[in-house]
C-alpha cells in the first residue's frame, strides 16, 4: 500500500470514498444501519480490518461461566487486534443485546486499536460515548452479549451491516458512517477521492457564492479552467 | 390563501396541526420516519410543496455520467424550486443511499427554498446538519443517490413517508417533524390551530401550577371562563 | 422490599441489572426499542410500575369528543399513578402516533410520578425533552394518540417493548435504557448489582492503567486479592 | 341483532364487508397478516368474538409446570368460549412460537366454537390444517406458546392483527381473511353487503360478457335499469 | 424487437433470464416480494409493461364516490392496457389494502392483457386465483384500494417490488416470479437465455445420472464436447 | 449416539422436539422464517448438520467467472456433504437472491444427502418443489446467489434462521419446520419426545371423544391411569 494512502483517507469523507467505489463497480461498500457513537478528536477512523464473528447464542453454551476462560473468543479477539487496526464485529444486525462494553472497548483503545465497528449494539453506551475513540454501532442495548451472541472466531471474512469485510480491507469511518475499501483498491481510491474533494471544495465555494448548478455542477469547461487557476492559487 | 396563514403556521406546532387535520378527517398527514437534521434559527419551515420523484435505479441507466447532463432531473429540480417552496423528495423510504448532498442543499438554500424533506437519506449529513436551513430526512447515508435512486420528474403528486404530497400542499416542519396540509384547508387549519395553542398555553400554565386534569384538561366551564379572562389580560 | 433497594438501584446501571437478571434466568428484561428523551438531573429512574394499556383505535370510538370525558382512561391513568411510581404504557410498539404529550407528562411529574415509559411515540417531544423528568419512548410523533391508540385500562399486566410488565415490578432506567425487575427479585438484584459494579470499577481502573484482559477480566486470584485491598482502601 | 344477520354474513365476502365498513368510516377492520390455514366445508366463519389476551412470557413464570394447573388461562379460555363464538387471540403479531396446537383446537371445535383467529402462529399446523374448522393464523411455528407468550385473561378488548376486537364484535372470515364488525353495525353491514354483492354478481356477468368498464363499473343509469330486470328474473 | 423474442421468453425460466441480466450488469431486475396467485395454462407471462402509479390515499380525496367517475385513473388504466401488454402497478409495497379485484382483473383479461403484476395486494383473491390468467401480487387483502392507494396516472416509469419498470420494458413471469428486461436488451437476453437453458438441460441430465459437479458444472472441455453431440442428437 | 435415536426422530414432530428442548432450557432451537418446499415421501428429514457459510457478495469478487472453478466453495460443499447429513446454509436471512438451484440440489440428493435447509431463498423452486427430497427455504427467488451471497467455507458453526447450528448437530424437519438438537442431547430428546407423543396421542383421542381439558390436559391421576391401560392395550 502507498505510504500516503492512510493519511489521505484520514482526511477524505466516506461519502467521497463510496463515490469512488461506485465508479469501480462497488455499490455495496457502506455499512448499513450503523452510526458513530463517539466524537473522537482524531479525524477519520482509518485502518485495516480485524474481524470477530458471532453466531446466535445457545442457552446451554452461553452462560456467564464462559467468561471464566481468559481465552474466550470475544476477549481473545480484543487482545489480538494489531495496533492501528479496526475491530469489525459481525452481530448479524441483531441489536437486542450488546456486542461489548466499556472494559473491552477501553482495552481495545489502550492496545492501540484504531476503532470499533459492530452491526450489533453496545452497552455502557454513555461511558463509551464519552471516550476519545471511534466507535460505530447499530444501537445501545444493555443486555450482555450472551443473550444473543456466541463469539466464535477472529479474523475471518464476515458480513457487517450487509457488507462483506475481509481481514485487511481498509475501514474508513467519519461522522457519517463507515466504508469498507478492498485492500487492493485502497491506493487508487484514496488518491482519486482526494482529487475529487479538491474539486468539490471549489464547486461548493462557487455554489455558496451564488453560481447556478448548470455550468458549475457538473463543471463546464469554463468552470474547470477557473478551478485550475483556483487550485494553483490555493496550492491544493 | 389568507395572507396570515403562513405566518400563523410559522408559530404553530406540527402536533397541533395534526390535531386540526384529524378533526377534519385526515389521520395520515404526518410524514413518518423522518426527523429534522438541522437547527434552523428561523422557526418552523413553512411553504408550498415542490416535489421530486425518484424510482429505483437501474445499473445501465444510472451511471456517474448522467451527471454530465446539466439538466439531470435531480439538478433541474433544485434549480426549479420557487423561492419560499419546500422541496419534498419521494425516495420510497429507501435509506441505503443518499437523496442528495451538500452542494445541492446549498444551492437550494441560496435560491430561497424554504426547506428540504426526503423520506430517503442524505449524505454530507454533518456539513448539512450545520446549515441554517430546515432539512428533514430519514437518515444519513454516504453512498450517492445513483446506488438506489433514479430521479425522474418534478412537481407531480408523490408519496413521502407514507403521506400523499400534492404540489402546492402546505408543508410545515418544526423540531418534531413534518405535516402536509392540503392547500384548500390551510387557512382554517392555521386559524384553528393558533386558537388551540392559545388555549393549551393556558391549560399548561394551570397544570404546571398544580391543577388536576379533571376540570382542566378537558376544561370545565369554570376553566373556560378563567381562560377568557387570562386571554384578555395577556392580549392573546 | 429492603429499604435500601431503591437507593441502590438509583446508582446501578441498567447494564449491570440485566446481567444480574440473566444470572437468574431472565434473558428478556430490557425494554427494546425505547430510548431516553430527557436528561433528568436526578440519577436513574426507579420505581414500581403502574401501567396503562392501549389497544388499536377504532374510528367510530376514538374521536376527539372522547376527551370531553374527564375520566377518559388515558387521563384517569395519569391521575392514578401513585407518587414514586413509573407509568409504563403499552402501545404495541406502534410509533405512528403519540401516546401522550406535554400537558399529561407535566401533570404526571407534578403528581410525583417517577417517570414515563412507552413503547409508542410521544408528541411535544421538544418541550418534554427539556423537562427534568425521566421519559423513555420509542420515538417522537406529532399525531395525537387517537389516530392509533385506544386507552383502555390501567394497572393490568402488559407488554412493553417486548417485555412483560406486571404492576409493581421495579422499573429502572438510566441513560442507556430501561429494565424491568420482577418485584420478588428486586432486593437481591439490587444488592448483587451493586457488588458487581464495585468490582467492575476496580477492573476498569486496572484496564485503563494498561492491564491485559487475561488475569484481569475475568479476574485471577491475584487480581481478586488486589481488589480486596483496593476496596478496603476506597471504603467501598 | 337481526336474526338473518349471521346467515347473511355466512354468504358475504370479507372484501364486500370491508367496503361497507369503509363506507361507515372504518378503514381498519381487516386483520392484517393472518391467513386461513384450513379449508372448512361450512362457508364463512361467523360469530361473536370471544378473546384471549397474551403478554410476553417471563422465564421464571412461564415454565412447563404452569400447565399442571387445569385453570391455566389458555386452557380456561378454550373451555369458556360459548358455542357459536370465535376465539380471537392477541399474540402481538409474534410468530416465533405457537399460540396453541391440535389438542386445544380440537377441544374448541368440539365445544362448538365457530373458529379460531390468532395474530400469532400455530403448531401442529399440518394436523390442524386438515381439520374441518376455520382457523386463521399468522404462520406455523413449532415452539410452544411459553417461549413467547403468557396467557393472561379472557374476554377483554384486545388488538389482533392491528385491529381492535371487543368481545361480542362480529367476526367474519372467508378464504381471503378476517374482518371485525362492531356489534352495533352488524345488521346494516350484513344487509348492505348482501345488496352490494347482488349488484356485483350482475356487473361481473356483464364484464365477463365483454362490457366495458365505462357504463358498467360504475353502472350507468342504463346498466342499473338492466340490473333491475336481471334481478327480478333471477329472483335475487 | 426480434419477432422470435417473445416466443423464446415464453419458454425460458425467470431464473435464467436474471442470470443473463446479471451478466450484463443488472443485479436488480427481479420483482421482490411478489408471487404468482394463479395457475395459467399458457406458459410464461410475457409482454411489454403498461404501468399504473398509485400514491398514498388521502381521506378527503379517496372516498367511494370517486368511482362514480368512469374515467377514474384505476379504471381508465384497465381500459387502456394494449392487448398483449402486462399491467404493472406501483403500490409502494403496501399490502394493507387491495390494488384491485375480480371485476377489474376480468376486464383486463377480456381486453387481451397479458397479465397483472402488483407489489400491493389483491382482493377477491380466491376467485382471481381460479382465473386462467397470470396474476402476480404481494398478497391477498380484502380492503378496497381507497384505504391506502390513490390511483394517479398510467404508463409512466414506476418502481415495483424494488425494481424500475419503464413502459415498454419486457415483463416475464413464470411460476417462480417476475423479471423486468429493459426493452433494448430483450433480443439478446432471450437468445442467450435460451442457449443457456439447452446447456443446463443437458447438465441436469448428467447430474441426474450421477455425474459429479467437478467436470460437469462447470462443464469441462470433455463435457462440452459431449454436449455438442447430445445437442445434435436432440436437435436442440 | 443411541442407534435408535435417528429412527425415533423420523417419527417425532418438530413441535414435540422443541418442547423437549424447552424443558432443557433451549428456547431458541426452531429455525425461524423457513418452510418446507417439497413433499418428500420419506417422513421427517433427520441427519447431522453439515454447514455452508455465505457472507455478502462483493461485486468485483462475485462474478459469473467464479463458477469456472470446480472447487468454488458452494459446489465443493455440495460434493462434501456426507451421506445422511443435512446441508444447512447460512444466508443471513437474505432472500433477495437464491442460495442454490436445481442442479446443485439434485446432486445433493443423488449423493445421499438427507436434506437441505437455507435461511435464504432458492431458485428453480417449482422443479425443486417436485423433488422427493426434503428442502426447507425462506422463499423462492430467481436471481442467482452471486447477487447477494459469497459462499465462503463449509462445516463451521453458523447461524441459520436465528439459531446456532454446529456441525454434527441433529437437524430434524417435518412438514411444519426445522429444529436443531445439540448432538449431546439427541438421545434423551428423541426418547422423551417419543414418550410425550404416545401420551398426546391418547389425550387427543380423549379430547376428540369429548373429554374436557380439566382432567385431561393436563392429565389427572385418573387419566394417567387410563393412559397406562390404553398404552398396554395398544402395545405402544
Amino acid at each position: 500500500m502507498n505510504p500516503d494512502t492512510l493519511d489521505l483517507l484520514k482526511k477524505t469523507s466516506v461519502a467521497t470514498i463510496t463515490t469512488q467505489l461506485f465508479k469501480r463497480g462497488l455499490r455495496n461498500a457502506y455499512i448499513q444501519g450503523v452510526a458513530r457513537l463517539t466524537r473522537p478528536s482524531t479525524g477519520n477512523m482509518v485502518g485495516p480490518a480485524f474481524t470477530l464473528r458471532n453466531i446466535p447464542a445457545r442457552e446451554d453454551l452461553d452462560q456467564l461461566s464462559v467468561f471464566d476462560d481468559p481465552m474466550h473468543p470475544q476477549r481473545k479477539a480484543i487482545e489480538s487486534v494489531p495496533p492501528g487496526h479496526v475491530l469489525v464485529i459481525d452481530c448479524r444486525g441483531e441489536t437486542r443485546a450488546a456486542s461489548g462494553g466499556q472494559i473491552l472497548t477501553t482495552r481495545l483503545m489502550i492496545r492501540g486499536g484504531a476503532g470499533l465497528v459492530s452491526d450489533g449494539a453496545i452497552r455502557d453506551s454513555v461511558e463509551i460515548g464519552a471516550m476519545d475513540f471511534p466507535v460505530y454501532v447499530a444501537g445501545a442495548s444493555a443486555p450482555l452479549n450472551l443473550v444473543c451472541h456466541h463469539a466464535l472466531e477472529q479474523n475471518v471474512p464476515i458480513g457487517c451491516g450487509g457488507v462483506a469485510v475481509y481481514p485487511g480491507d481498509i475501514v474508513v469511518g467519519d461522522a457519517e458512517g463507515v466504508a469498507i475499501i478492498p485492500a487492493h483498491m485502497a491506493d487508487e481510491v484514496a488518491r482519486d477521492a482526494a482529487e475529487q474533494e479538491v474539486m468539490e471544495l471549489f464547486l461548493l465555494e462557487r455554489i455558496s457564492g451564488g453560481a447556478t448548478l448548470p455550468g458549475t455542477y457538473p463543471p463546464s469547461a469554463e468552470t474547470r479552467a477557473a478551478f485550475d487557476v483556483w487550485r494553483k492559487q490555493k496550492g491544493l
